[in-house]
């Protein structure tokens, strides 16, 4: 295991002064507090002796029952006895992780991909191999000639993991014929797809594709979360599995912690009973919208010419590509100087990758914060660019070609 | 892994007409569910934008001070910044193993022992290896012979588990004298030692013996709970470790689960801030302590002749022994039957033996509930008494010395 760059950053970009474009938490601020905390008094109160005390490895039936019932909003029709709640969707990619994997399985994902699920992969000591996107998703050559490789290697592939909707890091969105191509490669191989899907319901404008679950047959693990349309600090999470995974997932979770915490269950039980939570989706994606838009607006506004970057119609993030000779990484000090923070390309890579690159987040600062954000960055890689413009490149030009998302900008 | 036989029968034990001695839940509705009603809510209404976010793996600062505060109650003197914050100290049993256990490595254990430790240790396929207890807690002869036999072997042991206070299954606390010479022994061989604390301050009479924690050299990590103190349902444990240790333990945790829920752990901080939670400990250990009086009266009052069991100075639970040829697996049903349930001693071994063993449990039902469950498990093991001398016995009689805790009846 390596220490994540995304954490070590947060210690600096936490600072005041500093605009943070680099954290991809949720605006919980935007709740209602007052109406959950009469909420969750009634939890304690009236069924307190339930919320406090043990509870099953699956977790709560009725609650499970209520998932399913959310997961409809996507288009997934799922029974409560395949679905297990978990403390977030990270413990579940977790337990996937720990019972699909032994040392030296190859996991296929995404290039670029969420940073914690390379981690994870990682500490099970998984061969981690790459597979390019452009702007509509994962390139269906790539991903044949990665599952042909890892046959022809001996190597089992244990699974292709995919963040399908407003990818984190690249905030790409796979399209339909992508998705249908990717389960006709992946059935055809015989190879297990993990589809992480925190942020889909987190989309502002657009039509909603459908999910891989949806299309499988049987091949397929979806990872949900109310981390993005709740609150990350309640950690509930879920994996959704054929049985004969689910019961494996359900003793790995045993293992793993006994329980998860009955009073979070009761607690986001009660909210899906009683509150008006779709609206509150509706909320959440009308701000996040806007910072999406404020965002996105800056960036053509002010970007020097020669960075690219992409256009998402939902989650949290914008993957920035900088000119020729620009290393993001070797730019953070720069930027943390200008005061603006985001997270340099190369931590979301198993390999080398990324140097040219940036995620830029849109979920916590406001709109004025946020173009006051891009106005510092700009600062930053102009800097940069005199610097290259006098002393030459910082780092060779990538030579592979879809690496990177290709941004949609002409 | 195997499905745990404690779960399954939670199944059977849990129907109302059943008086279960099986369980281990504490019994949490003895707390003041109003007041603590009110905490939760001003967490939500004054602090939510915190409590809700995401907060660092290796758990809420103020709150880790608090547990170190909390735990000069045992002795044990450490720094907030080698501690880290668990779902539930089984988190920490898992993470621990997760960093420390490669398949085939040796893990120590007394006999019986915790059913999920061995499900967590035979999951990561340690090779578990049990070493016997008699009244005083674990036999430091077998304990050097386990250590020297593992040597000869060539085979690492990774660490000794062991649960110093009022054991589970065992009821069993470690006296001074053992656990200076465990210490010894563990130094002596550079063999990592896992105490695992969570009744340490559920004592109903007696005096504390000193932690291995407070004894070792940087060769103990140490897990905590509040699960028995407070609340399970919040799942807040800990481990407090080396600092090499923990920094891995913290990045482990990252990739189990990113964050604890920071919910739970400011509802703790404000608990253990602003409520007399040293009264509450006294309260519960009041009410044990006459369940555990309940108990052990019924049982020398009622139990047939040739059945032994220990007398616990604390925690939740008696091991009891039945006469020759009684197998107490094979009489459950029977006493199922009668209306009572118990945990057979099977579950508590990684082996085959604990046939003529069960755990019973006095920290759930009242004292006239306990009463009425003796009542009933002596009608059963009669029945079998009955069964035994009329067929023979059911299993043939242990042939070792010490595999299961000598009583310490006359």
């Amino acid at each position: 295991m390596v220490a994540s760059e995304v954490r070590a950053l947060f210690a600096v970009a936490s600072r005041p002064e500093i605009v943070s474009l680099a954290g991809g938490m949720p605006n919980v601020a935007a709740l209602p507090l007052e109406q959950l905390g009469d909420l969750v008094k009634d939890v304690v109160s009236e069924e307190g002796a339930t919320a406090l005390q043990y509870g099953s490895a699956q977790g709560d039936p009725v609650l499970r029952e209520q998932i399913c019932e959310y997961m409809t909003l996507e288009g997934v029709r799922a029974s409560p006895d395949d679905l297990i709640v978990t403390v977030g969707s990270q413990q579940a990619l977790d337990l996937v992780t720990r019972v699909f994997v032994d040392p030296g399985d190859v996991v296929l994902t995404e290039a670029p991909t969420y940073v914690t699920a390379i981690n994870t992969f990682a500490a099970f000591q998984a061969d981690i191999r790459h597979v390019g996107m452009d702007d509509e998703g994962v390139v269906p050559e790539e991903l044949e000639e990665a599952l042909v490789r890892a046959e022809l290697d001996g190597r089992p592939v244990k699974f292709f993991y995919t963040i399908p909707n407003f990818q984190n890091p690249a905030g790409i969105t796979m399209s339909a014929e992508r998705r249908a191509r990717v389960m006709e490669a992946c059935e055809r191989h015989d190879v297990l797809v993990v589809e992480d899907n925190p942020y889909g319901l987190l989309r502002y404008d657009g039509e909603p594709e459908p999910t891989l679950y949806s299309q499988g047959s049987g091949n397929v693990i979806y990872l949900g979360s109310l981390s993005k349309t709740l609150s990350p600090g309640l950690r509930i999470g879920w994996a959704l599995a054929p049985a004969a995974v689910r019961a494996k997932l359900v003793l790995a979770a045993e293992s793993a912690m006994l329980s998860h915490s009955t009073f979070n269950q009761l607690v986001v039980r009660r909210y899906l009973n009683t509150f008006p939570w779709k609206e509150q989706i509706k909320a959440f994606n009308s701000m996040y919208g806007e910072r999406r838009d404020a965002m996105l607006g800056s960036l053509d506004a002010m970007m020097p010419a020669g960075c690219t970057w992409t256009r998402p119609e939902g989650g949290f993030f914008v993957w920035a590509t900088l000119p020729e000779g620009i290393d993001a990484k070797a730019m953070l000090p720069r930027a943390l100087n200008e005061r603006v923070a985001y997270v340099p390309g190369t931590g979301f890579y198993a390999d080398e990758r990324g140097r040219d690159s940036m995620r830029l987040s849109f979920c916590y600062p406001t709109p004025e914060q946020i173009r006051e954000g891009v106005r510092r960055l700009v600062a930053a890689i102009e800097g940069e660019i005199d610097l290259r413009d006098t002393f030459g490149p910082a780092i060779p030009t990538p030579t592979e070609g879809s690496q990177a998302p290709t941004p949609d900008l002409p």
